[in-house]
């Protein structure tokens, strides 16, 4: 029998948690329809197999995707971000999530260096756009909209969608950052289902799940840091936020 | 200097050989705008690294080819398909190719399996279509439109349009090859433009490119006999050779 006394605080807690990732925890709301995401200082590469803990990126990641999908949202791209909570948190609407992620690149790097064997900078003829299922036991394997369909994780349709409307984040967020001297040369997104079966953006939009280099000397600014131990990981995510901030005040 | 005589004929079929690729040879023909594709007794598997020779297969896979191109030019697809010459050829149209595999898969089998976590056996919900880059080098990696475009290999309508004919090919193929006892799992095709630019299915539709399983008791009727080793590979592409005569007859 649950005690109703003394933890119960630590119950609602715990109650209210909806799902802990690598870098965010989802927490219900009293409000229907609305959730809040805590973002954590924790970070994971390799599928896991790195780990840290990495001061201050929470609030700094949190302040970053803020503006990132405010921004979007004064283009008409619709997003989950309802407003900024407590430091490390937002609230956002609550989506039925789509288990995949879409990747677009502008630039070559990382894993598509290696697979198309092209070197690591070399500018795009135009974006691509990548499907990966989010499936941890399996390593994020990639698929395409009939794979999505077939497992029944999403319609051809929906998936269509989510590509055009990747697409679009990334015709806004490019000039948007290079005008703050940032280059963006990839990013991860996600989406998901509004109460009406809209899609709509979530997730985050980070150093953690984008590829930043500065436009100017091309220095990574993002979690390649942490994954290729480049050193000083918060101090290039405070860059990232203080050029966003200056560029706005 | 070249000598003009002697070993004339040799230098006038080293001159018409185009390309030599790991099953068929491809020779300029004397008629413009057609080719004559030899299929060889060559079988590969691993990205080369299993080899051996199966004495029959080319016979077997130009008639097996012949019939499936004859069976889509029927239902209205267009195929490279013109002929049948001596025992271990055909005529068919030059085109551009596209350096692209298209995959569609009915059931969960090979590569898939690994992939995505399914049982080899699986059928799939709805025919999944997957693109791969023609590369030996770098192990045929995964592509699709974005990327076909990005890299002018093809334009993203082309890409769509290739994706529809390799649904087509399926829809004709299927109820095909079930009406003689055979359940297609998965299959390869390759398309390249003709002189007016429209896309046309070339390469070849065998037992090396397809999976076939008898209907009734799934045992492979195909190129899975030698990647598996599970032995009398020419035994199982006669037996495909059959069933289809056998219908016609």
């Amino acid at each position: 029998m649950r005690t109703r006394e003394g933890d119960g605080a630590m119950e609602r807690d715990a109650e209210s948690k909806l799902y802990e990732g690598k870098a965010k925890i989802v927490y219900a709301t009293g409000e229907p329809g609305v959730l809040r995401i805590e973002f954590k200082d924790d970070a994971t590469a390799f599928n896991g197999a790195k780990r840290a803990t990495i001061a201050g990126k929470g609030e700094l990641n949190r302040e970053i995707s803020a503006l990132a999908f405010e921004e979007l949202e004064a283009h008409g791209i619709p997003t989950h971000f309802l407003g900024r909570l407590e430091r490390r948190s937002m609230r956002v609407r609550r989506l039925e999530m789509i288990p995949v992620e879409v990747v677009v690149r502008n630039v070559v790097a990382g894993s598509l260096a290696q697979r198309l064997g092209r070197p690591e900078g070399e500018a795009l003829a135009r974006p691509v756009v990548e499907f990966f299922l989010k499936d941890d036991a399996l390593g994020d394997p990639w698929i395409n909209a009939t794979h999505a369909e077939a497992l029944g994780l999403a319609s051809a349709g929906e998936m269509r969608q989510a590509e055009a409307l990747a697409l679009r984040v990334d015709e806004v967020l490019v000039p948007w950052l290079l005008e703050r001297g940032l280059r963006l040369i990839d990013f991860k997104l996600e989406f998901g289902r509004d109460a009406g079966g809209a899609l709509v953006l979530g997730d985050e939009v980070t150093p953690d799940t984008c590829r930043f280099w500065d436009a100017a000397t091309g220095e990574r600014l993002d979690k390649d840091r942490f994954r290729r131990d480049l050193g000083d990981v918060t101090g290039a995510y405070r860059e990232v936020l203080r050029r966003l901030e200056e560029a706005r005040a």
